[in-house]
């Protein structure tokens, strides 16, 4: 898929079909995750793939933005104490969610080209999610990205670019 | 270009030619980040696009990261009051700049397909900033997309994806 269309055509699903999604199709989207740049090239983040039913069941339970029933996800995480000893504190509060953000767009990307939908999440509790995850305290989840095959695409939400788009300065 | 090529081709790009990048290019690269999600479909995202030969000279001089002469840049913004409006103070905080890297995710990827080289860029000094673009208080720049045609392509830093990447739990 041309990477134009995909940036054009990929869309916030949320109804999906319960077909599973392959296990090496999701260690894909994490490379494609991986492949995006970060701060430093410090690569501080950490991946877990989730297609487990109970595990997934206890997940849309924790994360109420966790709409519709996709077969798998991946928490988009952050070893924070690395990040800090690579990036400073203060950057690495800054610059690891930026990191993190660009990952899931990798992903989201990847699995539109594979014929997959995706929603992007970053309601949900912090805590309880770290638990189930098995998560140390210095790994924080910072998205998470259901995927599974669309039942139901949306139509895309309007954009005005010409409304917030400027040259050389802004105005009002 | 293939989606899946141009994840795993963009690289960050530091040494530009003088040529010129065409300003309705500029401007389908900001369309590109327009097709970003954002939370809540808050899209309170602004983009400063800057060609003019002495602001570009001011912008290197108060943004250290933005290495080598690239003859263009996109501001990405984020109009923090309508984002507080929109998602309350906190998520503004929170989401506001994973929105902001996700678009300029999809510019770096549009630029890559348009044959043009990109760097994003986090360290520089944001008042001065926002004076260069006469950007109100409430419109706070997050990220600079340096964008110009590629002299030098570097190679890409190692991904190490098994490191990062766990099923179902993690595990140190």
């Amino acid at each position: 898929m041309d990477v134009r269309e995909a940036i054009r055509t990929r869309r916030s699903v949320r109804r999906y079909s319960d077909a599973a999604v392959d296990i090496q199709v999701l260690h894909r989207l994490v490379e494609a995750g991986c492949w995006a740049p970060t701060a430093d090239n410090a690569q501080t983040w950490r991946f877990v793939v989730v297609t487990d039913a109970a595990r997934m069941s206890k997940l849309r339970m924790i994360a109420p933005g966790f709409i519709g029933r996709a077969p798998a996800a991946i928490a988009v995480c952050q070893d924070m104490a690395e990040a800090e000893r690579r990036l400073g504190a203060a950057d690495a509060m800054a610059l690891a969610p930026m990191d993190s953000a660009m990952a899931a767009l990798n992903i989201m990307l990847e699995a539109h080209a594979e014929g997959l939908g995706t929603c992007v999440v970053a309601s949900f509790n912090r805590d309880a999610l770290q638990k189930l995850l098995r998560l140390p305290e210095h790994v924080v989840p910072l998205l998470l990205v259901a995927v599974g095959y669309a039942k139901a695409t949306p139509s895309a939400p309007p954009r005005e670019v010409d409304g917030v788009c400027y040259f050389e300065e802004y105005h009002e």
